[in-house]
């Protein structure tokens, strides 16, 4: 069986893009269609139902586009989105697989959690951690700024060190040997989180461990591969930016988009 | 003439509550209603169609509340709403005032206008300005991690000296001697900001500039005070958050809401 129809991928903006950008590299006979809702970014700061409607209408949008899956390539929409499938099409979040990858790296049983502030006052990782793991310890840490830091570019900064120092220094001081990159913008700044956690501390990415993911439902084909047919990367986002699509082309290198769009969603 | 309705004022989030302080400040016997579109902050990063039309959605919510006038206490939403009346009430932004103040303040005839992405690609204050002193020079600097650096609560803070400093450092080199925070978050930073302009130069805040403007307006009648009855502060928001009303509290302080809520507009 083979289905060519794309992969959905949506987040609230370019963060999502860290996410796409290692399935796309997973996955090089799939298309992807991104959807990034750039005109009511950023969720983070959102209460649990505002997230859950956007994400809502982001999944049916997404459908719309005859996607055979959704990917929800935010943290704080899979905080809040908890439905496996909407209309037959299955649905897959960050949190789920990122907790799997990181009960099975740690090694002192301590795990910390980098997020948006929606994404730690969730609780959702902890919950995830515990349902694996019940005896597993997890700490968490809001970092707020990560974001913009992102988006400013400032990837290679002092002041992106010291920001992420910080915000990891006091987990790393409880014993912590891994820490998850609960925020999809975060995977930009591991250069400087990095630095911070040295050789003491592994970094879960949640893209990596998706992708591992979709492989093993690739393989029970609970999820069809395209067999045939060409490849094709599509992005829509929900207001255009020049700013947004510059950094967008940033992240992607050197994957570049077929077709970049603003849509009314 | 006595009009005892509030004065609508309103800001893509908490913000404006520092406008909202200098006006409740300069006019302890009116009524204010203010509101806080946090569902769907920030519109610093929004496109210019999108920033109108929330603009325009809050106004009409403002009017159907009963205001004598609005108040549009962002400086993203004032660079793309230029509408001077809507069902004829008076509406006011913080681009004119701040531009009239800043022009009144500098002896080099060089401003800075510190902002976000949005106002500074709008270049609202350099119109502003031309259009008042044709030749003065007018700086423009995008400063987007000073609304989360504000919203965390960094105020007083090394990292936000550093930040302050990569910022606004290379306009000072320019000969600069007046500042526009051109953003209602930046008098929050006042101090780091202060820290590296020194004696140099003066900062305009929009929130005094527009108190100068109503009380000119409520002197010549245009405006109508409100001569009897109690005033009362009312606040709402479009997205109830547990850190930004306890923000809103901080700021806000020493005064104090009457009335906080959640609406859907």
């Amino acid at each position: 069986m083979s289905d060519s129809r794309p992969i959905g991928v949506f987040d609230s903006g370019i963060g999502g893009l860290t996410v796409l950008k290692s399935l796309a590299h997973s996955f090089p006979d799939e298309s992807f269609l991104y959807l990034g809702d750039t005109a009511r970014l950023p969720y983070g700061s959102k209460s649990p139902d505002t997230i859950y409607r956007y994400s809502e209408q982001n999944i049916r949008f997404l459908i719309s586009k005859n996607v055979k899956a959704v990917v929800i390539a935010c943290n704080s929409a899979s905080s809040h989105f908890h439905d496996k499938t909407l209309q037959n099409i299955p649905i897959y979040n960050v949190i789920e697989p990122g907790a799997q990858m990181a009960v099975s790296s740690t090694q002192t049983g301590k795990i910390g959690i980098l997020g948006t502030r929606a994404t730690v006052a969730s609780e959702s990782y902890v919950n995830a951690i515990k349902k694996i793991a019940p005896d597993a310890e997890v700490f968490q840490q809001a970092c707020p700024l990560f974001v913009p830091l992102a988006e400013e570019g400032w990837d290679e900064d002092p002041i992106t060190n010291l920001i992420a120092y910080r915000y990891v220094q006091p987990l790393l001081n409880q014993g912590i040997d891994t820490f998850v990159l609960g925020c999809t913008h975060y995977p930009i700044l591991h250069h400087s989180i990095s630095r911070v956690t040295g050789k003491q501390a592994r970094l879960v990415d949640s893209g990596e461990a998706l992708a591992q993911l979709l492989k093993d439902d690739m393989r029970t084909e609970h999820l069809q591969r395209n067999a045939k047919g060409k490849a094709s990367l599509r992005i829509m986002t929900t207001d255009g930016s020049t700013h947004f699509n510059n950094l967008a082309q940033k992240i992607l290198f050197p994957l570049m988009a077929d077709e970049v769009s603003v849509v009314n969603i």
